[in-house]
């Protein structure tokens, strides 16, 4: 159990925030990108993924986030719209940024990799305009994932979505994901994701993620109880501490833990290709939480 | 009365953190600076002048911010030596940033003018790794103003030091000091102004700044109880509101107002030449804090 | 005829000198990006399928560019050395500059559209260390391209290839091929095409492009007789002017003007697939060039 | 003797074009600048200093180049104004960028050093707008020094003026005075210098500064009868190389050998404060070869 009490009298259930991308996923697998000769367009970003798997879920879901004036933008808008999600508060931005482009291939059953084009990439462009107040109350929760932080002014978009969200009681799920290629030092990082944890209900990540955000107050603890009671001491009702293979554990802030296993999966359409994704575990705990509450 | 409660056993009274930069002020007043043909050089920043004046009061004084490996870092460097302050975190830095500058001009006795150079600012490239945790430890106080919020990394720093300075007990004052040459977007500077004053114990603005901090939670608010208990909910224990010639008042945790008027006002070295001061209000709520508890 | 002399003593016959890309092909026509699912990858950069066309007619073939440090540098690299071309002087490059995409779309047979991702593009970072004497004195001729010329240092790295070319009198080939996405303004590329312009032996650009060339010197020209007569002045020695279905026309500095058609255009890999390719009627000027000469 | 031919039936005599600054000279010598109290304001930027100088020799002056909107912008102005020169081309620039400053102390007798501010330079702001083709055409000469080429748009505007004095017959001075500081590379350096004095008629510099414009094309050389053939075999009829204490040489294109000494030296205002001043020797150089011509 847990004292998350999600507002029922809300039309949205989740509002996930931040990127959208496209991601080309090499066709032909088991050799290296170098020889590979033709790529299929996905939607790529791992909240909007997160809204196309809730969206599947049943769950109503928005999003907030930017997209390029441009063919991959006008793709991402109708993909989502065909996910049947609310594409209201997702902006097309003129500014000539572009779409974040992820190029995958897979080399071996074991060996992936990816190249990212994320230069003047739009999702970033966010702006604390895009934040429209009444929306954020229209919601039982949010999703914040931590690329959305790594830059302004999406950097100050997602703080304004967290201050109203805690003014209107809206849940935040903090997915915090960190990928290090768009951040500038791993200080600044620790910097915004502890400032954001501080405001959030639930926090989703590994342990070395942790870590991170206890860089600056409390380097090199290793102690999960500890980690959480520290977030419980914000906002945090849950705290989820993923530990790889050895397993994920919940932590909630009436002292229970419980382990997560991958036997709650969601199916995605990204899982059914059998490539590994991270927006994997974070949808689970987010249906774990979901699903005792809404 | 409050209830700031200020460890005692601590070497330091005080620690400013941020801006040092230099003043030159025009020689020849009444008349524009096309005109005036000379100028004098000064200590400049508002933290820095508010380090000399507690310094002078006879409060044990240090300071945490970056000068330029030039002869005005140098300058600087030595003219805080001389105030007896202690500079043992006061960096040089080998980026090629520059000193800030600010030219004054007295153009009548109601007329003044500054011409800022404040381009590539060293001050501004404070990093979290000057900011050390013992330090902060070591002190009663520090003290932050909000220009230092304005970029990265000094915008980190500052957040490193808030952290560390609630970790361990020392009291954070927050000079607002809203100078917009600095800042990208009215918008960018109320999320980082609200972020940091969420973790201040004492709080001075104007009435137009703190309406900058309520710009996305209570936008359109002109109540100045409304305010103070905003900041009373998080940590503050006194909030100085401003009202420039209509007086300030300060209210405290403890239910408590009191008016603070210019009579009390320290007499600084800038005060002496008759050049008003933005710097001198907010000592002077400083020196009420520190007259009643240290 | 034409007053162009190739030194015959040189191994190279040609060096190409500039962009290297990759292009992503819609393999799904007749209907817009939004819409595809599928793209095919393709060698891109208008010198670079310059350079593959050249060895394929069988001129003995050199490049100098800059590849990304990853799988579409390799990519690159590896399909210009299947290709016969020397790829000595390609620089892989490691700052985290990025392989510029161009994603192209037939929604029509008679429209068609690109997406261009040019942020921090790694052809623009080829280095004046990059262009070597003794290889540009190993070839009988050059080719540049307008693009090369749009940023720093790729820039500079050009002015660097066409004074050493004059020097040692490696003939220079200017394809002005102008993609204003490049360009901060038109101003900056009158005045770079135009220095570049000066020092070549074949300028070979539309009317519009020439319009631009003389955009300071002589604004409002439309006269090809005088266009002509403005760069024989300088080093030139054959002009090709372009003016579409009204077809082109090159003009020789002893006198003569002849009709340039589309009958000997070369077929390239990219002409067999039906797109048009504004590499063709260059590379078909300068086989008209090299046929009498080489 | 040598063969610069001036327009005589032009209204001004020369116009300079670049850096408009300002000095602030220390007033307390013999000591360092840490340790200096006040400065004393000047104009400053060679270019500058060469129009006061001209204009007081009693040649009619012009200039081209951009003020900041702001006090130092206006003294500027004011000041070119009260020496009689022709401020119809100072644009006043509202970007924002600032006015460079240098600020000067004389430590010793034989040991001065300066500070430079010059980031974001208004002067580096001169665009191609600025550079009007009747300004060019009213007069019989231009001088241009090579800071205004460090930077886009100032490169750009430097290289209309050139293209419009040669299609003008108004005579070029190109004033060498190379300061590392404003340059990403020795190499860009090279690139632009050469490209500029390639359409100058008097080029004036140390051995230093010859030999990187000769860096690309004849690197090592040390000689200056083939120093001065390179630039006849362009535009420039007369070259002057100094040696410092062993003495200034001017070359001419009809195969004379000058030396040039000190004693013909200008007396400016700043000589007067014994302050050594590159400019003068440009100046004097001017001086020379218009006094035989104007």
């Amino acid at each position: 159990m847990n004292n998350l009490v999600f507002k029922q009298d809300r039309p949205l259930d989740i509002i996930p925030i931040g990127r959208l991308a496209v991601d080309l996923n090499a066709n032909e697998i088991h050799r290296p990108m170098e020889e590979t000769a033709t790529f299929t367009k996905y939607l790529g970003g791992s909240p909007a993924n997160i809204a196309v798997a809730t969206s599947r879920l049943g769950l109503k879901t928005g999003f907030i986030g930017r997209v390029a004036d441009d063919q991959f933008g006008r793709f991402i808008k109708a993909y989502l719209q065909d996910s049947k999600i609310d594409i209201s508060s997702v902006v097309t931005d003129y500014s000539g940024a572009m779409t974040g482009l992820a190029f995958t291939e897979i080399k071996s059953p074991t060996d992936c990799s990816i190249l990212m084009y994320r230069e003047n990439a739009v999702d970033l462009m966010m702006d604390i305009k895009d934040v429209n107040e009444e929306y954020i109350k229209s919601a039982k929760s949010i999703l914040i994932s931590g690329t959305a932080l790594s830059r302004s002014p999406s950097r100050e978009a997602v703080f304004a979505a967290l201050e109203l969200a805690r003014k209107h009681e809206t849940i935040v799920f903090f997915d915090i994901d960190y990928r290090p290629y768009t951040w500038n030092s791993v200080g600044e990082t620790a910097i915004y994701y502890s400032l954001a944890a501080e405001k959030c209900d639930v926090i989703i990540g590994t342990r070395e993620e942790f870590d991170m955000l206890e860089m600056i107050s409390n380097p090199g603890n290793k102690d999960d109880d500890l980690t959480a009671k520290k977030w419980f001491d914000h906002n945090a009702k849950v705290v989820v501490i993923k530990h790889g293979k050895a397993g994920s554990y919940a932590y909630t802030d009436d002292g229970e833990k419980w382990s997560v296993t991958y036997s709650l999966l969601l199916r995605s359409r990204r899982l059914e290709q059998e490539i590994p994704m991270q927006a994997v575990s974070s949808t689970d705990c987010l249906k774990v939480s979901l699903r005792q509450t809404l």
